[in-house]
């Protein structure tokens, strides 16, 4: 790995109690290319702009693919990530979907922690700061051509981040827009899949609502997940949560919460959810809950969720709230507060 | 609008024929800037790199759109663009789905006029022979939020081209795998629809076919479009083709050979074509032809088709092709060498 150091920090030109989400940047960054049927000597950089065709590729056809993670840091100064292993994989399933070349493991996880240790001074310690961590992969070859890219460019941006969301959020459940087609692409984090979100949620904005959850495109009678969380449902005092497909993306919280909800002796069902019995279960005061769940937000609470143009109101404050719960314990393993039986937390 | 012109052409350089489509660019480019609520003056510079963080939201989000046309120069040196303002007006409709701010008209037509004129000499007259023009938009904000962009460019770059497609393509009709949902961005020239197709399209290629023709994703039982052109049959001496609808880009070319073909007294069907109807004229000798219909390529005849492992022949030669027919009506109004009823010709 070839490192260039930047000459002097910017750390102190960074306000870190007023951090806009994902617009900070730290130090460095990691970049990776690939050409002629490999990838090439990785680098760390300083973090700056870059120099690329009009024509390049990604532009044209949007073959581009991105995780989400973050490190956290203890009391102690310590740093740690959660999972990281999982996002290395799904960065390659995502890759696959789009043609793009896998990413090898080591260049992926020692490439993360030598940039997480040269930029270790913005990883901030205290309940709610974090670093997030962005790696993606973008076409570079010049061509405007519809067909898969000869070269690519791997890289890792991090920007230090505070609490993502405040308060609870309103929803709208789909009726007219969908999110990805059965045998399409919403299962990965390919770039396109969010930009085709923003239009009908700029549309949501507008009559009074935080977020859209998505339903299937085919009948808009299930349930399947937000623009960048996976939903979980509590009925009573069972969790219900749509299961994986072509169309909805293996959110590592989402596992990471039905894990220990099982744990903690909580009936979780992972099958299809309907709209109908979401609203019959609201009418009935059984639907006690809605959370979305996901590495930016961690967990989300729904205040109220639209269907027919109807709003329904959760209850405000339910006693062992589900979503105050596993977020807590996701955050206790994720800050070193609490035991890891899982492995899940890898020391940087 | 600004002018920077190149010091000395790089045309000399370039083999006309030898050309690799979409991959050699002219001399110049045209590029504004959507900043603080509004596009900026248009400019025109030496093609070449430019400058983005690897934070810009086109490479996380996709938030991207292009368009494909082509200019043509008859046997005295006039140049001319094909229904460029259906062109202008189809970006617009497809930014508007992917949240991006419309383009004036003004900026489009006259930009891409001015830059023709500076680059005319990338224009080659001779049957077959166009200047690929490709206008396209990206987001530019530095940001990784999965929110819309603040900040855009819009772009048009120019590649000489010859003929794109050589020969008849074999194509197999989807059965797994599939391109737009209902209620998503099917119909718009959305980046990411495309990096969508190329693993399935890999997948047919390493079964020996050329192209996928996409069905609906519900159900697979209808036939839309291929990844870049629209698709006609012709059953007896009728014409049948898709009707456009969200998951079907609404195609010039098609709409064009529409008209030309009622024009000619040929019966044009616009409805539903089912894969069991096609297989069954197929069976009974009654399936002529089968073509697909683009910029691009123009008209591409379809040599065979498979669904469910069988491949089907079509008949290799049929007396009064419509693919022939059209093509040549088309390029003859293209290229100058006929009347144009329609308005279609633009003289630049
Ligand atoms: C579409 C989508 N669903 C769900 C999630 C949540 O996944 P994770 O918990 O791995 O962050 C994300 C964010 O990564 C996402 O983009
Ligand atoms: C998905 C798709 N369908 C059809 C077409 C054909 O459209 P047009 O005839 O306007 O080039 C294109 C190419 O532009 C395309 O990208």
């Amino acid at each position: 790995m070839k490192i260039t150091q930047r000459p002097t920090s910017k750390i102190n030109d960074v306000d870190f109690n007023n951090l806009v989400f994902g617009s900070t940047f730290t130090d460095h960054m990691f970049q990776c290319d690939f050409v002629d049927g490999k990838w090439k000597e990785p680098e760390i950089v300083p973090y700056g702009p870059m120099q690329i065709e009009p024509s390049a590729k990604v532009f044209h056809y949007g073959q581009a693919v991105f995780e989400g993670m973050k490190a956290f840091k203890d009391d102690d100064g310590n740093a740690f990530l959660f999972r990281p292993e999982d996002n290395w994989a799904r960065i390659n399933k995502s890759s696959a979907r789009l043609a793009i070349p896998e990413f090898p493991k080591e260049y992926f996880m020692d490439g993360m922690r030598k940039l997480l240790t040269m930029d270790n001074d913005w990883i901030k310690s205290g309940d709610g700061n974090s670093l997030y961590i962005r790696p993606f992969v973008i076409a570079t070859q010049n061509g405007v051509s519809a067909s898969p890219s000869n070269a690519y460019r791997f890289m890792i941006i991090c920007a230090p981040a505070q609490a993502y969301y405040s308060g609870k959020v309103k929803v709208v459940f789909a009726q007219k827009f969908s999110r990805a087609a059965d045998g399409g692409v919403g299962f990965a984090k390919a770039a396109g899949n969010y930009a085709a979100q923003f239009y009908p949620t700029n549309l949501a904005k507008a009559d009074g609502y935080d977020q859209i959850v998505w339903t299937d495109a085919n009948t808009h009678e299930y349930l399947e997940e937000a623009g960048t969380m996976n939903m979980f449902f509590r009925v009573g005092d069972t969790l219900l949560t749509a299961p994986t497909n072509d169309r909805i993306l293996d959110g590592i919280t989402r596992k990471s919460i039905i894990k220990l909800a099982q744990e903690a002796g909580v009936t979780v069902e992972v099958r299809p959810v309907s709209v109908a019995e979401i609203k019959e279960a609201a009418q009935k005061g059984k639907l006690l809950e809605m959370f979305g769940a996901g590495t930016a937000a961690v967990v989300v609470p729904v205040e109220s969720f639209a269907h027919d143009g109807v709003d329904h109101k959760l209850p405000s404050d339910v006693s062992d709230s589900y979503a105050q719960r596993f977020k807590k314990a996701l955050n206790d393993i994720q800050y070193n507060r609490a035991a890891d039986h899982h492995g899940w937390r890898v020391k940087i």
